[in-house]
């Protein structure tokens, strides 16, 4: 028997679990589910003999510590910041570990040691990060295998709702952490390469510069870059590419409408509102717009943000219900960004019976034998339900089938590491398609950056 | 004879420091004048016998210790995060000190002792901060005085070239630190307080969001909020106000045209853009601006930032040389500010002829005998030269004059203060009237918060 310890049983480890429990017997696998709630753990279990709930507090050393001794690899799906922690017992009692996070610096300043264990502590291995390293490695791969030379690559991803579960008019709910997506984009101006020209956009612009994608069976969508497009350029080996750009996906007039709430000040998340507790949704939107002793606060809104009476932008604010004056913010000490993220609870929260999508849509440019072309690849991946979300399988999949490449020795190059190797990404991509995660790969001409 | 040590030499001791030697055969002062540059601090000596010039580094403790035992009084015009160590000093050898700065915490944490030496550390005593004070809390204290009760007060500074010297689109040059300017509204949301409601701006917002103002003899005014108006609340007795709004005076039309640079990014000043040293302007301007293979940097300007071809917004680029692609930036590992600072002191540099101006701007509502009245109190000051400039006056003159009281026992309360007594405002304004700082006051009905 080998023994898996998963430490933190939130929504992103159905899947995973699911999977485990369900190779446990062919593959002699032992779970071990630890959460800070007892309870969140058991139902993970799904009561299968193969595995047991165990309470952990993280914080408690001696508890951390015990639980991690009982294990051959340890799978953290905790917070990024709290990895570090269950790390250092896996390097101290010699065992494998699997996140799905960002490689942080004081992980990566681990890697020596792990090294030299023999260890291998896999990171990035979930959806964004994770599937997107995997199936642009594999691209990238096969062209220079051929020996092309890449120009070109653009990659995007979005986790929206459903086509089926798409009912309201900004076509999006929330299928991941609210608080992630009131805050995405800020902190700096965005910066990519395009053409061998390094451009930047600051927040106050991300939305309003978007581009289009097409996705066959499922329409067009948008994309606003992300601030990061340069991090990868040289772990994927692309430092003399030409073009390097990565955005989130949403649907078409998504970033227009968000833009509204940027330009007024609502996505601020570095100051407390005076009285917030007691506003209402529409003093709360009055506070961002000029003093009139009697205009409303609909015609200085519309006056502001200079919306037609005939634009849809109305009609998304309204469906907020942004107006009501009935309606309390009853949040304490909270900032702009944490009021707009309960108001949206209220519209944009998933039904029982909604289903989430996740959409990746890669470029790949290159030149072979004097021929400029271009690989598009794009992924499309539906929930089953609420607990088996794509979200969960798109995370949790890759991490658990690591996990198991690992425990087995077809994962074996040490250190800390991100999942850019053959060795790595052939095997999983490969069983992802089995669990629906398929990437249509189509070869076309060299379109250059789109316009 | 009393010695006035004044550390610091630099443009804004020019109207301070001859003041100082004006009144120095009348008033037995001996003046030490201190500065890292040795021919800076002799400049500033005017050759006058009562005046002497030292090299002082302010880092070399001997040095400082030793300068400042010789004095009975210390000016600092050191920048705001370097008087601490001063302070401490004139602490320890019981020597009263003057500041155009604001309060520090750290300074503050010193009042105690400060106040039990019977010292005066007399700060916030320049022209904003410093005249906005004085002029605004004699009239605060006049309404009082009369049983009054106070509802509104706005209040706008500006610091701007004179009208004989105004030669450019923008109606505006540097009169005063670049950098604070192009970072100007930068690090948060503007706060403020309208008819008893909080209000708040973000900074994408924020030079949309002007107000007029009429000065009489000088024509029309802009002012964009400041990040801080709510700063002096407590501080002026103003905790029951209606409306609190500081704000920013400038020339009208400059805010929605400064506003083009804050959509596209041009003041970020938190990364450094690639290859800064070798860039154009031209090639500048378009790294904020989409890529595109044949359509020029001017069409996807006008286009990104809605530039109608007869706008004059268009011209005021231009003016700039913004789209040369010869001009070499020149700046290695620069921030986007940086690098805007440098293209604008091309053409916002005073001329050696030029003079400038300063604008200052408060409205007072009240509620006094059941009738709600308004005084407007309006002061303009125009620089004589490039030395003596209304920066220079305005700063240094309140500076000089404070310093003067205080040695001659008539500025006494002690502990670290700002100027918001009568004691202190009242001879400071009345003898300010004499260098040209006159306040026009005017009472009308009141308007309450202008529309």
């Amino acid at each position: 028997m080998r023994t898996i310890l998963i430490i933190g049983a939130g929504r992103s480890a159905s899947s995973l679990i699911r999977y485990l429990l369900h190779k446990s017997a062919t593959e002699h696998l032992q779970l071990i589910i630890a959460d800070l709630s007892l309870e969140l753990a058991q139902n993970k279990t799904l009561n299968h003999p193969n595995a047991r709930a165990m309470a952990l507090d993280i914080f408690d050393k001696g508890q951390r510590q015990n639980a991690i001794q009982q294990a051959d690899l340890v799978v953290s799906m905790l917070p990024a910041h709290l990895h570090i922690e269950v790390a250092k017992d896996c390097l101290f009692y010699n065992k494998h570990m699997v996140t799905a996070s960002y490689i942080s610096d004081e992980l990566q300043a681990l890697d020596k040691e792990v090294n030299a264990k023999g260890l291998v502590f896999m990171n990035e291995i979930g959806l964004d990060p994770g599937i997107d390293h995997m199936s642009a490695m594999k691209v990238i791969d096969e062209i220079r295998g051929k020996g092309g030379k890449m120009l070109l690559f653009e990659s995007f991803c979005g986790g929206l709702v459903a086509p089926e579960s798409d009912t309201n008019l900004w076509n999006y709910k929330f299928t991941w952490a609210p608080r992630n997506v009131v805050l995405a984009g800020q902190g700096g101006s965005a910066k990519f390469l395009q053409e061998g020209t390094y451009k930047y956009i600051p927040y106050c612009n991300l939305f309003r510069r978007t581009e289009f994608l097409e996705v066959e069976g499922y329409g067009r969508f948008e994309a606003y870059p992300n601030r990061d497009s340069l991090k990868y350029k040289s772990v994927y080996g692309l430092d003399n590419v030409l073009t390097l750009y990565r955005g989130t996906i949403r649907r078409v007039g998504f970033s227009k409408a968000w833009n509204m709430f940027v330009q007024l000040g609502m996505t601020d998340d570095s100051y407390v509102m005076e009285d917030s507790e007691t506003m209402s949704y529409r003093q709360y939107v009055n506070s961002f717009l000029p003093y009139h002793p009697t205009d409303s606060v609909e015609i200085k809104m519309r006056f502001i943000l200079k919306i037609d009476q005939d634009d849809i932008m109305w009609e998304k604010l309204e469906e907020l219900d942004l107006f009501n004056d009935k309606k309390i913010v009853g949040l304490p000490n909270a900032t702009p960004a944490q009021i707009l993220e309960k108001i949206l609870k209220d519209s944009w929260t998933l039904e029982p019976s909604d289903k989430d999508m996740i959409v990746m849509y890669h470029k790949f440019g290159f030149e072979l034998n004097g021929n400029k072309q271009q690989i598009d690849s794009k992924m499309v991946c539906i929930g089953d339900d609420q607990t088996y979300t794509a979200m969960a399988k798109t995370v949790g999949l890759p991490v658990a089938i690591v996990s198991l490449l690992i425990l087995n020795g077809k994962v074996t190059t040490p250190g800390v590491q991100l999942p850019i190797r053959k060795e790595v990404y052939e095997p999983i991509l490969k069983e992802l398609e089995d669990y629906g995660v398929n990437f249509n790969e189509v070869l076309t001409p060299y379109f250059g950056y789109s316009i």
